[in-house]
């Protein structure tokens, strides 16, 4: 079993994590960290392998120094990391002979999503975004769709066909990231939606995700714990963890 | 059975009508009417009950005004009618005593489409509507998409909830009609599509319409040729003959 | 504002109702009654319009006339009434000139779909009932699916197109009820989601609902509550409340 | 450019096919064969370096051997191989070090989804098939249904959660292929769609494809033609040619 710790047992989605890997078999949850807890020193103490970090952005960065130097693998959920920070804990990884990951988006269907829209891209350049989220939400496009315009747009082959885009109403026709537009809709009942929409010849595909509830991460998060530990290199994106 | 002439009978919609009305048992195609054909005497000549529209938008308010005074029933197929324009044909064909229809859009699905967003817009305030179509169309929202939208804000009996539409990146939230949201696609592969999308307290409802040739606007006309001569008064919208 | 008891408050669908008609501003609960309690007594002391009953299906007929004999109107969530029950509920409510509802379900999306699916059959007689739900579920189809069926088969004015239904693995096709094709879906991840798919010339219509939560319940159980006291009969089905 | 022959270069596909090849400007076609025409030796005459056979299934065994015989590379599009039959091809072309593909869907779209699905049910076990045709459509399930259920099954790392399948009507939870579930849906206006649904931990992700003509095929056979002569072996599947 992988002996696996929890930082920031105690918020929502910490707290989620402390069950689903007491229901893994193959991971024994050897503690919990919280605010006031010397993380560097529970590492040794409990000989834990992996530390799942779920904790504020801020604290991102310096959360995997310090499992990274205390020779522990780092399984990040937080987001807002610069590009050089990565690369530098990246350094940081190979140098441990440590593998670790800091993923945006931990639910294996999102992963999947932005994984195929991105393989599709190279065959059917011609592709937008629907995303749907509730209207609590504060900002448009979501990350998760920002991120997947980005990976299509790096994934074409050839230039999508061009429209017209005369708009009657402005804002019809979306926003535009790389030459992919994208839709954001506010709705109540709706948790997190998105759907990838492929036009070809004749034909159409589409690529849709939906999440329900922070659970759904879950599985993403077992998931990494159990490849972290085989790897010795630190990567960006779960789908990375997952061929 | 019916007596009908197509007007337009070479055109593309037009061809399609011909075909369509000669293989309804209920209807007799008596006379085609084409550029050049003097429509008025063609109607005393066959006959006929019903004349079929399908000529240019600008040709529309005077061809109802012959074939109204001619004695036969209008099914006007062309779009761009004046408000007023509507209202001095409704009052001639109130006058003659015959029934008639106007209609933006003749496929039986797009109309029910838009009949119960309108009704659901009642109880479920919050709708937004997402039109996808070819490459070629040239202008943004479409027209039902607009004519959808309008339908919703007038059917609503309460405000929607507010978002915060905070945009990253400018359109991500669509354009905006008397509060309702339109989002407009454009891809290869698709003819006309729309989906209007309602939220509620922890359910969704979507009404999901795809047309995918002309010829999906041929039932609706023989439909209306049907209707018209059991009526006294012209409407505006095939809804109004689907009861 | 109306008053209101809830029958079966501790249940999981009574305590959400509690919780429901608490943030209603036209509605004020006056008792809420569970097992032991005596119904008929509550409600004349509290001067109670309305009992919502959410108890077990056992108690709804037995409930119902206790209810309408004690001068309130009843909104009845249990599902299981015989055909004659139900006539002799309604006998006693017209008896009364009490207004009351049975409601199968009470989610307004569930109602609006089949409602709409019920109209579209009338000029899209082709049609199938895909419903999907969590593998837990015991039965399939659905009831709503069951229903759904029953409506669309009973408004449909014409048949629908003639299949070959030649199956190379048993079960492809379906079930079949009143010549409506039902196909029941069981995957994680879903609570309850319903489609109905017409196919006319060259175009389809989707109504698709999808639920969360029995919070989805609730505005239609509020919506009932102010209904019911407005009539002087008892309806079964939410959608007669819904004009 | 890469020279080309169609054979059955008359039939409704061979002349989509040799319209598609005409348009592409990294292809000539060189020749169209029919049937009485001598095939090898117009391979030999035109220098073709691919032929597109595009006729009966009964025939596609022995071109195939004639057109790997007189030096070409097969594009194969006819289905109803045997597989000792397909291996026999194989081992003749990589004898000739030539480049082939048989394959018994061109859609570019179609075979994305099937690739994707496939990679998906590693991660997502549980998923169902529902496919979509026309009535006129004879067996149900489709081929393509069929294909994507073998190819999920194999895919499989772990089990499905288990389903009671109680049916109330038979046949409401559809056919069943290794374990996979197939729902085949026959309705007007459809031409080809199938969605594969995956459930997971509160999450759900569905891939849909949708054809509308023939015309889809086309980029596919094209995108064939250009990789086998890229190749020394022969392949099943265009997803072979797609990495």
């Amino acid at each position: 079993m992988v002996k696996v710790i929890v930082n920031g047992a105690k918020g929502r989605m910490g707290s989620e994590a402390v069950k689903a890997i007491n229901n893994d078999d193959a991971l024994q949850l050897v503690a919990e960290c919280d605010f006031g807890d010397d993380l560097a020193a529970l590492i040794k103490n409990s000989g834990a392998q992996v530390v799942v970090d779920l904790t504020a952005a801020s604290a991102g960065f310096s959360n995997t120094q310090i499992i990274l130097n205390a020779g522990a693998c780092p399984v990040i959920g937080t987001s807002g990391f610069q590009v050089e920070q990565v690369e530098q804990l990246q350094a940081l990884a190979t140098e441990k002979q440590l593998g670790g990951l800091i993923a945006p988006n931990f639910s294996i269907g999102a992963v999947l999503m932005m994984k195929f829209s991105a393989e599709a891209a190279k065959y059917l350049p011609d592709a937008e975004v629907i995303e749907a989220h509730s209207p609590q939400k504060e900002e448009s496009p979501s990350g998760t769709g920002i991120r997947t315009a980005e990976l299509i747009a790096a994934a074409r082959t050839k230039a999508p066909i061009e429209c017209s885009d005369k708009e009657l109403i402005e804002g019809a026709r979306g926003a535009e990231l790389h030459g992919v537009k994208l839709h954001s809709i506010r709705l109540p009942g709706v948790v997190a939606q998105q759907t990838v929409f492929f036009g070809g010849l004749s034909e159409t595909l589409k690529i849709e995700h939906n999440s329900q509830h922070r659970e759904s991460f879950m599985p993403g998060i077992c998931l990494a714990c159990k490849e972290v530990v085989k790897r010795n290199e630190l990567v960006y994106g779960l789908e990375h963890l997952m061929d």
